[in-house]
């Protein structure tokens, strides 16, 4: 624009310090990776900019201020618009999921239990039972009793449910595809620095919490948790436009984002500490310590915000509030182990069930059909839990149920143990451990019956075109489970309370086994053999009971899940997921074992055209957009020249486009035949010979370089740590290839495809690069494979590969330019 | 050694694969700093080997177990072991501190406390007075009252506080004198990766547990929270020796010390999250997320080791354990950040009287002393702390006693309120407010000068050669501005309860201001303030509570204190302390917000010596042993040739010298003649030269490079993410120089030493780089502070620096080799 018309004389190159940036320069197309680091030198510029304005005026300083505090603005802002949000789709879901089976007379808008609060008829013992609480029944029929109610009831639940699962998949189809699922996943490959243009915009936001709500009232077997987290995540980045340091920004948006995520498992659990520790440990990539403190403060307000919205009446933050009276023995770490082993078998056998049918979903024609999927789903779902009332209620209320210990005022079927005082299951003591009552064996059978069921509908449901979590479902299989081997170690006392663990420890008469806190256990290992989490797991968790006594039974289980769920695959379900979806997320994870090294990751392979370079001075804008057409990738080295294949720098696809499109708009006589330079100078050129084109603003200095003899583990190091989009590899300061991103998540996928890599080196290397293999199958000298250890482990023994050779590699370059 | 006697023929270079790596290669020397990329490389390297070996027999399974198993060992062990010593030194100083004021009759070992349990004779007021606890005046005057037996307990009490302050110093100074201070410093800087052999030994393991229950007996104004985290790491330490993975990998090593600093912190409180945490955002350097759950375990094992050891005798996990029972109201947010801006304040005097006063301990002749200048301050604050009641108890008892809200079983000076319903003293009501008796007044102004008195005495005890930490000082400083705040407030209510802001929160006759609540945010307040700590420290204080309740008050007073503080200098009470040490420490806290380029910080600057490299092929060892004479880098870069000087490696000097010490020895044939040479195949030579020296096996072939017009944000943010110890400076594939994290540590230095280098960056360009200026004072034209805003920003705009001037550069180098 004002880049002076004389470029080649040497004084007015000082007209190059107003030269404004090109527009468009320095952002990214949708589905690319951002390069971290550029853009944490364009904050660290803006900031300097700022900074040093800010002495000019009290305006200035003013915008300085509210630069400075707009971080925490911004997290503020997002804590408390999730932690309204959650309040509201809590009440919503709770009304919604009492609509199945009931209306209330005095109110529409109370849900079951409001509408029964105001009635003075309730007693404690029956506080579900109100007059003015109709059942569907009870409100058509005119009868709350006897078959024919039944089945009416019957009838309104299934058609409530198909009636909230369609709307709910309808909406979701029509306004917001990105709505569905749990969007962890997405989410966790969007902080990675991938750009999915309107993954987490306001319209996802919109449809999203409100199928969630329709989600959770149609009674699949999905949770509301893992979705709170993708819509605490829309309010970050719809709130982060406000602020031109997070919206302009990709990397700072993704430390708003990192909070938004701690703030949503804040308030899905009412866990604060636990969601920071969440998002850190489950879905952030970049994490720094201001981002540490700025989660947790949007963790907390977003927290104090439900609280004072109290969805659950009960004054208390946290979902499941319970509270133990009992302490653990030490033998019950047997059984909390076994629920350990039970948690990640479940763990492995869903990842690989769901996955499986996601995939046949994702290549059959069946997955052209995603509503009458769901309307089918969902009707199994409500046919199959009507008769059972623990899968017939909220999953969440099932969850409190079961982690509730039996004390003298719960009415639960669960509780009804039979007395040792005096026989009647009226009033019962609550502290001894005691026989169970038939009550208690009817329980367990309907429980094992809605175990079969979560496990199976679960695998079905996560994968659904409408937003689901698997957080509360997940919960539920391990809670059920839990209580069962609690009641039966409960029962096993009792009766043998003369053997040696029990004598030890139980004395007869006292209360020594709480089946309560096995389903807390037990829904812990679950969770973890699930997600492979682990210390946030026992953090929310413990947050959940608020007692530092249990976290030994709970580490035991949780980390025990996570290695039996690791040995039949390393990967959690979002990682799973991610894979399956073939996002380009490069885990932080994951060790990166092998032997490879950088030239045999980098593009051009072998067998590939040669690496399209770009010289600093001697090319046209024809040959320039030629070279451009002809290829495809993301961006082009610039070498000093044919002759001297040394690096110079590194330009972006996107930026020559734009900056060729740029000149021929804005600066005149810039032809076809103009010479782009990138150098300070431009060249000498022939007096008649267009205007050049200087294009040294573009051109990045300060690519990263390693060379082709460093470890693909530093390289996979760098990539993960810096955050890179690509890097040159280079020999002897001469540029050989370019690996990028998806280059390392392609080898990473060759190596995974392989079982056992380091125990058949050579059948694997003969599979990658058959023409390094003679015609006896015997490997030819050059190749790869075999570990010479010395100070520096990761060098290759086998260095026939001269400096000849790359020259040849170089030499057949010089054609495509 | 079997190096294979004719290199020079083409096949033999097999037996390279046998080549077994020069003993001493990669290890590091003491005071350097370790290389992560290369230890974890190294690691890595191991692994595999292990992995690939574990199939051949059930041994080698057996070991690939015990190797997979031993990083969960050793971080149980340390976990044990702190635990245990936790416990020891909790009792040790306890009875060591009572001895100071008398002694149980009936069995030596017992505490005051324990000593009246066993009685029958006391009641529960009077429950510190017993007959079997006699006071020095007691047993040696034969009475208990009256002003000749205080002077003896005055005198016997300064007595055994110099006796304990005298032997821990004398010890310090004879055995270990690492041992002293807090050690937080020094961790922190050995975790970023430097070597400092001994520190965390046995030797000081020892001496400093001993010293640590004579220092904190002594009566000083100390804690002992600071250096049980220097014990626990000296634990991880001594017990990564029994694992070869550890004690042989400086990297993974640091991994276990990262733990032990968890596991130090969660005995120190009995806070296991918060030590994470603590771990995390204050000590560590390097964390991934496997080193979370270890240090989670750590310091749950920890934990729990110390609270079967119960050495507060309340069966508590805690410190200060702590229950309130009121809510806080939305206007004491006003006082509580009053407290913060007292904390922030606070902690930034402190840390610059501290370190003027450690500066000057260092500087002038009075640092010769160090046995007298303990000796004397000991004196004065068992002088000055005896008559004051508040002073002379043990600081965390003072501390607890402040946290503590006022019950009707309280007996403390400090809840003597007139109670309005008898006015009588006895039996007070805990609810309402009430006004202030006497005996509160009393106090108050008894902790006011305690308050003057723990300022002063802090600031000169911390940096004294004992073990001393500060968390405990500057905790009871706040709490006692917190308590007279909290009842300076609550005294407000109770007078003005008319005044609006009372008026609607508190009711006449309701307790609405909870003192203790506010004691407990001032400690924080004030440990933010010194320490800067923040996500950290709430989660230790919320562990204190176990109520989320006070989380926001918190959070409040503690940013409050972050902030003020930072607006007086951003370092902590540690950065300023490794500052004033020297240590080489690269705070991965501070952002580097200059706009400097890496070849303005590589070496050689323009006025040194060019840089020594080493030419591939053509030195002969005697050029050799000149060059690593001549010079003291710890590395050379290994070059093609003289003619092209691109970049084929870099060598250690380390390396270099013990590898031809080690041919020396070993291979026949190796002269001062022979040729040196670092490629794949030996250079052709005439046929009487001696035998060449091949060196390749320990030429790093993957050196990290940046080039020069890299921005220096960017090569922090590289030496910080990827912890290197050097990186190589190339231009165009040319290298120019280097960068060590000592050059950037100088830089920074450099740029600190200037207040406000972006509103005038000539001045401080002036300073730095005189020969960049004309006689005029104006700058050459060749300068690089003026910023051009690009897609690439921090790219300088002045490049007059061109080929000529790099090539110019690179010609005078020839010289030196």
């Amino acid at each position: 624009m004002s880049n002076g018309g004389g470029v080649m004389s040497s004084t007015t190159h000082l007209l190059d310090f107003l030269e404004e940036p090109i527009p468009g320069v320095g952002t990214y197309d949708d589905f690319h990776t951002i390069d971290w680091v550029r853009e944490k030198c364009k904050d660290r510029e803006r900031h300097r900019k700022i900074n040093a304005k800010k002495k000019e005026s009290a305006w200035e300083f003013t915008k300085s201020l509210y630069d400075a505090w707009s971080g925490w603005l911004v997290v503020t802002l997002t804590g408390l618009a999730s932690g309204a949000l959650a309040g509201l789709i809590d009440i919503a879901a709770d009304w919604l999921n009492d609509i199945k089976e009931g209306v209330c007379l005095n109110a529409m808008w109370f849900n079951h239990e409001q509408c029964c609060w105001g009635s003075n008829e309730t007693t404690f013992a029956e506080r579900d039972k109100c007059p003015q609480w109709k059942s569907w029944a009870g409100l058509i029929l005119g009868q709350e009793e006897g078959p024919g109610s039944y089945i009416m009831n019957y009838f309104m639940y299934i058609y409530w449910a198909l009636s909230f699962a369609f709307l709910a998949v309808l909406l979701v189809k029509v306004f917001a595809p990105y709505a569905c699922g749990s969007g962890i996943p997405e989410i966790k490959t969007i902080l990675s620095g991938f750009i999915i243009r309107g993954y987490l915009g306001k319209w996802t936001l919109l449809i999203k919490t409100v199928t969630l709500v329709l989600a959770v009232a149609s009674g699949l077997s999905l949770g509301k948790e893992g979705p709170l987290v993708h819509v605490a995540c829309c309010c970050g980045n719809i709130f982060s436009y406000l602020f031109p340091k997070y919206s302009k920004n990709e990397a700072k948006k993704r430390e708003v984002l990192s909070a938004a995520s701690a703030a949503g498992v804040s308030v899905a659990f009412g866990a604060p500490i636990g969601g920071v520790l969440f998002s850190l440990e489950e879905v952030s990539y970049y994490f720094p310590l201001k981002t540490l403190w700025r989660s947790f403060f949007a963790a907390l307000v977003a927290a104090f915000v439900l609280r004072s919205i109290n969805p659950f009446g009960n004054s208390r933050l946290v979902l499941f509030y319970v509270e133990y009276h009992t302490p653990w023995y030490l033998f019950e770490l047997i059984p909390f182990i076994l629920l350990g082993v039970f948690g990640g078998l479940w763990g492995a056998f869903f990842i690989k069930a769901n996955i499986a049918w996601c995939r046949r979903r994702k290549s059959t024609r069946f997955g052209k059909y995603p509503i009458l999927e769901v309307i089918f789903v969902a009707a199994i779902t409500a046919v199959v839990a009507f008769p059972n009332p623990y899968t017939r209620q909220n999953t969440s209320e099932l969850i409190k149920e079961l982690f509730t210990d039996c004390g003298p005022l719960e009415s639960s079927q669960l509780c009804q143990y039979r007395s040792q005082m005096n026989g009647s299951k009226a009033f019962v003591d609550a502290s001894p451990n005691k026989p169970a009552g038939p009550g208690v064996y009817a329980a367990i059978w309907q429980l094992c019956l809605a175990l079969i069921f979560k496990i199976i509908m679960t695998i079905f449901t996560f994968g659904l075109k409408v937003p689901a979590g698997l957080f509360i479902p997940s919960m539920a299989i391990g809670a059920i489970a839990g209580r069962i081997v609690g009641i039966a170690v409960e029962q096993l006392a009792y009766y043998h309370h003369d053997w040696l663990v029990f004598r030890e420890w139980c004395e007869v008469g006292t209360d020594c086994i709480t089946p309560g806190l096995y389903a807390m256990v037990g829904a812990a290992a679950c969770l973890g053999g699930v997600t492979r989490m682990t210390v946030s797991l026992v953090v929310i968790v413990f947050e959940l009971t608020g007692g530092l006594e249990y976290i030994v039974p709970l580490m035991a289980a949780v980390m025990t899940s996570k290695w039996v769920g690791d040995a039949f695959g390393r990967e959690g379900i979002y990682e799973s997921h991610i894979r399956l979806n073939g996002y380009p997320f490069l885990d932080a994870k994951e060790e990166f074992t092998h032997t490879t090294l950088a030239r045999e990751v980098m593009r051009p392979r072998r067998s590939d055209p040669p690496l399209a370079v770009l010289t600093q001075d001697d090319l046209t804008v024809e040959e320039l957009q030629g070279i451009i057409n002809e290829t495809s990738y993301n961006g082009f080295p610039v070498i000093v020249s044919k002759e001297s294949q040394r690096l110079v720098g590194f330009a972006l696809r996107r930026d020559i486009t734009i900056a060729i499109e740029n000149a021929r708009r804005k600066q005149e006589g810039i032809l076809l035949t103009s010479r782009v330079y990138f150098t300070q100078h431009a060249p000498t050129l022939p007096a008649d010979s267009p205007r050049p084109l200087k294009l040294r603003s573009i051109l990045d200095m300060s690519p990263f370089t390693v060379t082709d003899h460093t470890p693909m583990e530093i390289v996979v190091d760098i990539f993960r740590k810096l955050g890179l989009r690509q890097c040159l590899v280079t020999h002897n300061g001469i540029v050989l290839g370019v690996i990028t991103k998806k280059n390392i998540l392609e080898h990473l996928e060759e190596l995974k495809e392989h079982t056992e890599p380091l125990a058949s080196p050579w059948y694997y290397h003969k599979k990658r690069y058959p023409s390094s293999y003679g015609p006896d199958g015997q490997p030819r000298p050059r190749q790869h494979n075999v570990q010479l250890v010395t100070a520096f482990p990761g060098r290759q023994a086998d260095e026939e590969e001269s400096e000849e050779e790359v020259v040849n590699l170089l030499d057949g370059r010089g054609s495509t330019l």
